[in-house]
């Protein structure tokens, strides 16, 4: 099977009626017609066997992450998707895989609204590269720059969960079968924060999706913004707690390894974003309308730097990757 | 040096004023602002060590083609460009490679007012991902599927040469030092006619970019517009002796291989489009403009499949890939 006929039979399909896509595969270019008023958010990520996944992984896992990790970013900044190109770098024809691949990545597609418009794909070490388009008026992203002092630091759902699932493919963590099915699904299958984005946009005033974990991503607005904040350990350790179908889990494995995981832990494409104390019931508002929880874990301060705190205010030791920097 | 030290040093440059890019390097998502009434035409290709290029291809010339056959790809659709992103995956990290590869990377790009506005950066097998957007009149995209019987086959400049080069990389072919200079910067340094696709965008019919090859390129157009098409091999295969620096060579490499070269080498990025005989004047006018030389080299016929005659009208036999599916 040549490119073409690859691209044919796994990738084409018609267009949603009535998107923001004027032409999809099959020319030189894809051709995108945001509405008037939009600005065009565009993002790319790249991910490479045996870094990014297990070469055992699903397919259909490894495509709805792909494409996961790409909204993940449009979500960031409260952009609505409009679609998106994949490149793909293959060692060789494998239908079954192909198949797979490209069922997870289309029903994530589909789920969003959100059409493969076009892409490339060769002979070589199996990479994935996405690009995906999103749309979002003039002016009102959601950007890491816009956090002031007094601002709370909120996060979805619960960050951590890829991190302890890793942990425990690796081995370096026992876990019942059950617990771990959930787990994984958090790691393979993240669901991305899009509508919790675009509903934000209104009320937050910076935001990031949190991939490289929490505290190394909220550096990151710290920085764009040019301030500092102070994180509470407890609220962030009590959000695997607080996640239902691993309450009993919580008290085993401690507070240390909790806290691990939800500040360090990355790959887990919840969105941290910062709003105005005045802005709490919106946030929660918006929030609910989404059917995403959101948790309130710290403050945006003056003071650069970034202070992990107990409930008392004392500094809380211990080393997390992503925090050394900032302490 | 970490993915984002890399990339403030390597990537990073204020964005040129006045541009279509709101937002750049930086943030979850860049953002791109058409103008009013423009559409966005967008285009990716995955560049693979070993398959696109040679391991000891010069950084600067790879970084320079990466975003060539992209920008390859607007011009075919008479898009002017705004951006693009980089995805890159690299083995380890050598400073002198980046640096090489980045300065013909924004060499090319300065050239065309096409910013670099984000990406992704991973450790993995030797992999680049270009995205590349452009801005086009709503409606005035050039497709492939415009031709129409009747209409005049044209190519810019002297596709071929590419070929001719990896022949002789290969030492499938002998060619003096100054010769093989001359090629090879075809094949590693190949210049987009984004000027001449812009210029295009009012009296072609359609148009491809020769990635692929003549012919196979010109098979796709026949696909997209339903057409056939003829093509006079004197007229292909007299392009490359009417090369200045090569009209030495043309004779003494005898004119089965030149238009082997011309019909089936890929990797030129000419443009190869159709327009009415109306538009002849139109056509050189738009090419003189550009400084890009043009030729016609066939006709556009309702019979469909792709014929290749002589000055008589007479088929040419041979075996040209890219050719046999269409005869």
């Amino acid at each position: 099977m040549g490119e073409f006929e690859l691209i044919a039979r796994y990738f084409t399909r018609p267009l949603p009626p009535g998107g923001g896509v004027a032409l999809g595969v099959g020319d030189d270019c894809a051709l995108l017609a945001p509405r008037p008023g939009m600005q065009l958010a565009v993002s790319s990520d790249m991910l490479v066997e045996g870094r990014h996944f297990f070469a055992d992984v699903y397919p259909a896992h490894l495509g709805h992450k792909a494409l996961a990790v790409n909204l993940s970013d449009l979500a960031a900044c409260g952009a609505r998707p409009l679609g998106f190109m994949l490149a793909l770098a293959l060692p060789r024809m494998d239908e079954v895989w192909l198949e797979g691949f490209a069922r997870g990545l289309l029903a994530l597609a589909d789920a969003h609204h959100c059409p493969l418009v076009g892409g490339d794909t060769t002979a070589g070490p199996l990479t994935i590269c996405v690009t995906v388009f999103g749309e979002v008026p003039a002016g009102g992203a959601l950007l890491r720059s816009g956090a002031r002092p007094g601002d709370d630091i909120w996060v979805s759902g619960t960050p951590g969960l890829a991190r302890l699932a890793l942990d425990a493919l690796r081995g370096q963590l026992h876990l019942d079968a059950s617990a771990l099915a959930v787990l994984r699904r958090r790691l393979e299958q993240p669901e991305p924060r899009v509508a919790l984005g675009q509903a934000l946009a209104g009320c937050a005033s910076s935001a990031i999706d949190v991939s490289d974990g929490l505290l190394g991503d909220l550096g990151h607005i710290l920085r764009a913004s040019g301030v500092g904040a102070r994180v509470e350990a407890d609220a962030a350790a009590a959000l695997i707690g607080g996640c239902e179908p691993l309450a009993g889990l919580a008290e085993a494995l401690g507070q240390e390894l909790l806290l691990r995981c939800v500040l360090s832990g990355g790959d887990d494409y919840e969105l941290l974003f910062t709003a105005e104390a005045q802005a709490r019931s919106a946030v929660q508002s918006a929030a609910r309308a989404c059917g995403v929880p959101v948790t309130r874990i710290g403050r945006i301060e003056a003071q650069p730097g970034l202070r992990l705190v107990d409930a008392q205010g004392a500094a809380v030791e211990g080393r997390f990757p992503g925090f050394d920097h900032f302490a």
